[in-house]
C-alpha cells in the first residue's frame, strides 16, 4: 500500500509524517517540485531583514532526515504534471509514472505573476521560496538599491516592507484595494496606515499596479519591486484530473480532507476550508492551517477518521515593529455575512507601567441579537498574540459577550492589568448591544 | 436611597463606581478602615524589589478623586465594627451609626497572624497593605538585613522571596504543605522548586513553622521574616450580623452577589464564588475576581440583575524571573473532584529561535471519558500569560481536547511557532485519552 504526497512543505510533510506514525508498514513517497523541502516560508522576510543569517536556520528537515528517521522517501525536483486517477498514477515532468493507492494533494499556492506578463525581470522578486529570498538578499548586497516598491499590502507585503526598510531602503507599498492585510476594516487600516507612515513606509492604497517596469511601478521610480499581491492556489493538475474546486477556487475538501475522488485527499494552501463563524467555505492560505489540514489528511489516508473543523481566520503580523493580529470577522465583513454587528474599540495599558507596559488597541465585534462574539483585532507593541488567541478561542467556542466579559484571565503586574484590555473592550461593547 | 460599601479597595470601589454609572441619584458612601484606598496590592512586592520607587504609583485613585469625579463619598479610617441589619445601620469603631438602604460587604481578607501570638515583632512583616510594604522597605534601607525567611509559598510568598533576593538577601521559604502556589501538582512543584533553588532561593517544603522568633524561624537564623502563609476572609462583622458563610468559610453569595440578607451583597476576597470546572463553591481571593464581583454587586445594588458565573482558578506569578501560570484543575485535584483525569506535559520553543524564542513547559489535563479540558499550567520566561488565558477560555467554554487541538491560533515568527506549544500538548494528551 503506497501513499503518495504531492508537495514537500507544510501540509505535505505533516501528512506524510502523521501517516507514518499511525502506520509503520505504509510505503510513503513525497514529491516536491522545488529543490528544498520543509522550509519555513514565514521566516523568509527575516532572511531579507538580516535577522536570519544562515538560510539553513529556515530549513526544518531535510530529505535525508525523512529517509533515516521516518522511513519516508522524499524526492525533490520532482514535478507532477498530471494525475491519472483511473490508473492511480501521477506523471512527472520527465515522463516518469508513479503509482499510488492513496494520494494527498498538497501543492500549495503561488504568487500571482500575471503582472510580469511572462517577462523575467532581474529586479522583480517574490518571497515565496527560499530561492526567491536568497536571490533578493544577493541583489541587496550586490546592487545596494535605494528605493523599493512592494506590490500588495497583505502580511507578506508588510513584512517585506519592514525588512527592506530595516535594510535602509525607501519603501512604497502599492495596494489595489482600500484595505491593509486583506481585512475589510477601515478602522484597522487607518490605525495601521498611520503607524506605517510614521515609520516612513509610504502607502498607496486603492492603487492597482498598471505598469511594472524595471525602474518604476506606475509612476514611482524604484530599484527593485517585491510582488506580494495576489496569491493563487495550485489546483491545475488536480483539477484536470477531476478534483472539484469549491466556490473560492481552491480544492474542495470534506472535514476529513477528502476530495470528490476516492482515496484522494487535499490539504494546505491548495485547498479551501470552512470559516467557523460563517459556516461557509473560505480560502485563507496559512502555514498553521496547512499543517493542521495535512495532519488530518495523513491520518485519514492511513485509515483513521479524523476531522478538521475549520478556521476562524486568525493571523498576526509584525509591521514596522507593531504587532497586528486579527481573528473572526470585522464589523464590515460581519455585516456582509448577514450578521447585525456592533463593534467597540478601546485603548489601554496592557501591563503595569513599571513593567514597561505599552498601550494596546483592542476591537471586538459581536452580533447584536445573539450577543455572540464574531471577531476583532488587537494592535500593539507587545501582548498582542496572547490576546488574539483568547479571542480566537472564544469565537471558536461561540462564546457570548456576556460570558466573555467574565473570563478568568491571569493577572500579575509583570504580565497584565487587573482589568485586561480584552475585558474592558467587552464591557464597552456590552453597552452597545 | 443610600448605598453603603464596606471596603475601599478592589471590590468595594468597583461596586461603588458601577452603581454610580448606572444610577446618578443614588447616595454612595464607601467606608475604608485603613488610611489608603484603591491601592494596587499586587504591586507591593515591586515596591520592595525597588522597581516601583514612589508608592503613589500604586495608588490608583484617591478619596478626593471619587468625591470630585464620581460623586462618591469615601471615608478612610472608618472601621465598621457591627452591622445592625434590622435597623439598616452599620456601627463604626468610634460609635457612629450610618444608615443604609443597600449594603455591599467588601471587607477583603487578611494574612493569618496567629503565628505571632499577639506579639508585635519589629522584624516580622506582612505584605498586605501599602503600610506593610513601606515598613518593610524602610527596614531594608535602615538595617541592611542579610537573611530573610518567607513563610508560605503561595504567590505572595514567592513574589516576596524574589523581591528580597533582588535586594541582595539570602532567602529561605518555608511551606507547611508539600505544594508550591497552593496547587496540588507534584510535577509543577518540582519544576518550580528546581528553578528557585537554581536561583538561590532555599525551599523548605513540608515544614510548618513551629516557632517564629525575632532572630530565627524554626532553627533557621534570619534578620527578618515575611508572613505570607494563610489568608483568612474578613467575615466576622458580616457573620455576626447574620450573613451566612459557605463551606469555604467565606461569605456565601448567589450569582447576583446577594447574601442571605435582603439588600446585602458581598464581593471580593471576603466572599466565595463558584469554580466553573467543578461547579462547587471555592474561595480564591484575587484582585481580578474581586473587581468582577464588585462590579456585579454594584450593578445589582443599583437595581440591575447581572450575574457573575464564577472562576476557573487562573493565576500567574513571576517567580525568580520565571512566569508560572495555572488554570482549572491539576491532575491530582481533578481526581479528588471525581474526574478521571489524564495529563500530558511537553516542552517546546514558544517562538522562533531567531526572535529569542525560549523553551516553555505546558501541561494539559483532560477528563478521559468526556475528553473535556479541565486545566493545566504553563511555565517559562515568556509567552506564558497569553497561553494560560487561551486555556482558561477553553476550560470556561467546556471545550473538548479534540476541539482545542485545532484552535486557530496566531502564528508569525516574531510571536509564536507554527505549532503552538498548547496544540502540541493537546496532541500528546489526545494519544492518552
Amino acid at each position: 500500500m503506497r501513499l503518495l504526497v504531492i508537495g514537500g512543505v507544510a501540509a505535505g510533510l505533516s501528512a506524510a509524517s502523521r501517516a507514518r506514525r499511525l502506520d509503520k508498514n505504509l510505503e510513503i513517497i513525497v514529491l516536491e517540485k522545488g529543490a528544498t523541502i520543509s522550509y519555513a516560508a514565514c521566516g523568509l522576510p527575516y532572511l531579507i531583514e538580516g535577522r536570519v543569517q544562515d538560510p539553513k536556520e529556515l530549513i526544518v528537515y531535510t530529505p535525508d532526515y525523512f529517509a533515516r528517521r521516518r522511513n519516508i522517501t522524499v524526492r525533490t525536483r520532482a514535478e507532477v504534471v498530471a494525475i491519472q486517477h483511473s490508473r492511480r498514477e501521477v506523471v512527472l515532468a520527465g515522463g516518469e509514472r508513479i503509482h499510488y493507492d492513496k494520494l494527498v494533494v498538497a501543492t500549495g499556492a503561488r504568487p500571482d505573476r500575471r503582472l510580469l506578463a511572462g517577462r523575467n525581470l532581474p529586479n522583480i522578486f517574490t518571497l515565496h521560496t527560499l530561492d526567491d529570498a536568497l536571490r533578493l538578499r544577493e541583489f541587496l548586497a550586490a546592487r545596494r538599491p535605494r528605493r523599493a516598491a512592494v506590490i500588495g499590502a497583505g502580511y507578506i507585503g508588510l513584512e517585506a516592507a519592514e525588512a527592506l526598510r530595516t535594510q535602509g531602503l525607501r519603501v512604497t507599498v502599492f495596494e489595489a484595494s482600500g484595505n491593509l492585510l486583506d481585512r475589510d476594516d477601515p478602522g484597522l487600516t487607518q490605525a495601521l496606515a498611520r503607524h506605517l507612515e510614521r515609520c516612513n513606509i509610504e502607502l498607496r492604497l486603492n492603487q492597482p499596479v498598471r505598469s511594472l517596469e524595471p525602474d518604476r511601478v506606475n509612476d514611482t521610480p524604484c530599484d527593485l519591486a517585491v510582488l506580494s499581491a495576489g496569491f493563487l492556489p495550485n489546483v491545475e493538475v488536480a483539477a484536470e484530473a477531476g478534483v472539484e474546486l469549491g466556490p473560492t477556487g481552491a480544492l474542495r475538501v470534506s472535514e476529513l480532507m477528502e476530495t470528490n475522488l476516492s482515496c484522494v485527499y487535499a490539504a494546505g494552501d491548495c485547498a479551501e476550508t470552512v470559516h467557523l463563524v460563517t459556516g461557509r467555505p473560505v480560502w485563507i492560505p496559512l502555514g498553521t492551517t496547512a499543517n493542521k489540514m495535512g495532519r488530518v489528511a495523513g491520518a485519514n489516508a492511513a485509515g483513521r477518521r479524523e476531522r478538521f473543523p475549520g478556521v476562524v481566520g486568525t493571523s498576526i503580523v509584525r509591521a514596522a515593529g507593531l504587532g497586528v493580529a486579527l481573528t473572526g470577522l470585522s464589523e464590515a465583513e460581519a455585516r456582509k455575512q448577514g450578521f447585525d454587528p456592533v463593534a467597540a474599540r478601546i485603548e489601554a495599558l496592557e501591563r503595569a507601567r513599571y513593567f514597561r507596559g505599552k498601550r494596546i488597541t483592542v476591537e471586538l465585534v459581536a452580533d447584536r441579537g445573539s450577543g455572540r462574539l464574531l471577531g476583532g483585532y488587537v494592535l500593539g507593541e507587545q501582548g498582542v498574540a496572547g490576546r488574539i488567541n483568547v479571542l480566537a478561542a472564544a469565537v471558536t467556542a461561540r462564546m457570548r459577550l456576556d460570558e466573555f466579559q467574565h473570563l478568568d484571565l491571569a493577572y500579575a503586574p509583570p504580565f497584565a492589568q487587573v482589568w485586561d484590555p480584552l475585558l474592558i473592550a467587552a464591557q464597552q461593547l456590552l453597552k452597545k448591544l
